[in-house]
């Protein structure tokens, strides 16, 4: 099976002022961003907050995602739990929600349990009875756990699980697998800080927290490389960099969110214990912004 | 508010093959326990696989907790979350369903955003809310994020905040927090491995994963050190340690159950992905039991 | 063979302006130490900017404090160099100088290859031709490596292998050598953080930063513990760590230089590119050093 | 001033049994590595033992290299000591024996004081008095220090640093250092697993310890890209990571020796304590080497 090529954006969830989820920006979200030319989105991704929300509201963000983003776009649904049990169930209930594919992050609170034989098992049971695609997700720097090359590699033999998404930004552990792995897995830079990086090296693509903000951009470094302009496609990537710090290592989740509504989507605020971005921050991430050409709308 | 003191065992929820709570297995710890000098349980702790457990089941252990114990015996339930309103909410059930304090871990999924402004705020939300005493619980090596002691002893003056369980092992960090916060904040261990040196500090106890195989030999620690039979409690604390690594970092959740069942509780199976111990991790861990001169009663 | 015991200084080397040592404030330190209860001192250590000095500076302090140290006080070397041989000649020489015993930090540049059985060659074939007794140094916070206590305890089976000196803090990892060492084999603490908590453990005393700003401050921590006082001790141990930190963790060797001199002791700079602390430093450090009761004699 | 361009080997430096530098062996590496496509060396880099050699030792290598390698390739020293004064006097001395750039590590073992100030003064003030041309070197791995991008885009601008070799392994702190530093800046992978998304993001070369065992393999690498042969470039650079790995992360310099004493060159044992690769070592080399294609002519 042909894993996803492309750029995704892992779309952000908008709660209001009450730390409920706001339906309406998030169709809204998800209708502007099917209208760029992403591949597709990721919902309940490690930016879509998916840690904060109960079931029932994942269930129904994946839903509601499928109901706004025009057909040609691929909807994948992050599912990931500590348990195989609820990881298998939620996969299932995004599937009949409409998820095309699972992006399944590492259980990782029992680090010292998650040994290369627990994780092995707990992919391979996962993918023989989930009804969609399973993409791997590793996550190092939120989860503690690394998911190593030749665990991958093993796993990428399994005909449900289709790529990986690693944010773990390690350059040589990616080119690993994308040196073993069979034609046609999918390995996607988890950040848009080494997109390049990761294309040179054969990578199909990646889902990052700024395709929430400058998609578009963010696809334009993927058709430059592909179209042989890798002199342009790395003037756009050394640009991209200090946005992508902003949005990430720098701000976090509150600066990401705080971005997206600069340029237009209603991103809402962050569920708390999460703090929104400062008056600073926020000055500094329009300053960010204009910088690389984005269009600002809003610094309120 | 006077803090709890004492030693506490984070009760092991046991699961059968199938992957499912054995509420019978589980309230047959809790009576047995509750016939040990141990001064309570924590439900819903690490060991007791919080983060494997459905919102329902965690309640339910709670009750199911409550009705076992005898009255004298504090009951703790493990009510952290991701989110504040999820934490909130767990902490009103758990109380309801009669757990007489909360022991609530922090947030760690964001670690970049759980600075400490983020985290002040949620325990300080939480513990404004909360019906019962809160206690916070600081375990770097499966979070990621660290408890500072400036943070803790700013927390420590909230009237509802009544201790703090640090199971990152840092006895400089834990003496700090002694030395700074008010008469009455409980300081515990949170390993049994290091139980004497933050009683000589002055902490009040330990709630820790051997004290689910050994709560007595815990328990007779601490009334040695208390007594002032120091070398007494030093030779039976220096006894231990290999016990406690055998249950904590050398063989995780598989090797505390498999402990448990071999002095005679039936603490099941972990849940998947977690492995269960194999016969060889099995076998060494007999051998330290029977070292250290507990009763095994069960190999199997 | 039996180890040392008591609390030693890992007496500063003070440098000039031009980064020269200066001979005879050196010598007026170690005669005023000598004059404290200290048990002895150690040249060449972390605190004494051993990376920074040749190796003819290096025999020349040591000889230095032979001549100013009474004989009732015991001169310890920092003696580890990166390869054997430098190590094993220099030990040679340090102890013609007059050196009474070796402290030996691990090799660490080529962290990859001091696996085990790396370091227990190393140590085993120094401590074969090595004159004088050797103590292990283990200082994971400026070498990145650690020794484990398994290593430890084989090593400590060495006729001339006498004791540690363990500064990475792990309280149980202290503990676990303590347990298994022969009986006369010396543990001691590395900072004076956790002095108490490894007295209170069995271990033998310290060598500890602090020891250079308040020595008999320190040596009473561990008068006390000895004849039964642990409650007054322990109000030593927790007072004791704000300028612990001052003059390790937050200060460094400039810090450390600076409370020096601030209660008498001529420490002077410390050698480029290690920085002198900075007017806000130095007022903050002399709050510190007033808090604790010490007398503040020069705060220029 | 322009910085320099192409591979180069950090060449190894050979001791026989005894511990003693082998200069035949030496000699004869140098100029066998003169006769490849390589754009020069670096003598006393991490793989050639630097931490394990005296003063006159290094000096002596450096004037030995200088005599056996063509007047076309570039010499650069690794002469970065703890201190200022040992640091800049060493670097006038290779600068003497003939060296042609310096490559200066940070200093490390105070790792705390070793902060931006501490280094940017370090290096502004070393370049200052240097007689030839300063690259930085960053080894987070072996020091446990960490040039940051913001750190070396400052000293950049200084007009005797001329580049920086980047062994971190960070490609987007790569990434940000090519993005601000002046045209003619040079940034150099720091290892063979990572040379082409270097280039690919604007590198000028690299060199690493694989260059000491597959030069022109190195070479062709780089002589692709630059040909617009990204396919074949990236071909290469995927079959070249076993080795890589081998030679580095997973054998240390007991692999590296061993694999280059395989493919001809005279590479001796290392120094005490590192060890030599074992038997079963050997063999997995052997193995790797001979199915990159390299004509292993020594495997005893």
């Amino acid at each position: 099976m042909e894993g996803p090529r492309g750029i995704f954006a892992p779309v952000a969830t908008p709660f209001d002022a009450a730390g409920t989820v706001d339906w309406g920006a998030f169709a809204q979200i998800v209708r502007s961003m099917g209208g760029t030319r992403l591949a597709g989105l990721v919902v309940l991704g490690s930016n879509g907050e998916f840690a904060m929300l109960s079931r029932e509201e994942k269930v129904g963000l994946v839903a509601a995602a499928g109901e706004n983003l025009p057909s040609g776009k691929l909807l994948v649904a992050g599912t990931g739990c500590e348990s195989l049990s609820e990881t298998s169930e939620l996969t299932k209930r995004c599937a009949d929600a409409g998820a095309g594919a699972a992006l399944v992050v590492t259980p990782h609170y029992y680090k010292r349990d998650m040994n290369e034989a627990a994780l092995e098992r707990f992919y391979a049971s996962l993918a023989d009875s989930a009804p969609i695609p399973v993409m791997l997700y590793n996550m190092p720097g939120n989860t503690g756990v690394n998911i190593p090359s030749s665990l991958t590699l093993r796993l990428a033999t399994h005909p449900n699980i289709v790529g990986i998404k690693d944010s773990g930004g390690n350059i040589v552990q990616i080119s690993e697998t994308i040196a073993g792995a069979p034609e046609g897995f999918s390995v996607f830079a988890g950040s848009g800080s080494y997109l390049l990086p990761v294309l040179a090296m054969g990578g199909a693509g990646g889902t990052m927290a700024v395709a929430n903000v400058a998609p578009d951009y963010c696809v334009e470094i993927m058709e430059r490389f592909e179209a042989g302009d890798l002199e342009g496609a790395r003037r756009m990537q050394l640009a991209l960099l200090p946005l992508n710090a902003a949005v990430t290592s720098r701000f976090g989740i509150g600066g990401m969110k705080a971005a997206m509504e600069m340029v237009g989507f209603r991103a809402g605020l962050p569920r708390p214990p999460i703090l929104p971005a400062g008056a600073e921050t926020r000055r500094e991430i329009a300053g960010i912004l204009a910088k690389l050409g984005l269009d600002v709308k809003n610094t309120a």
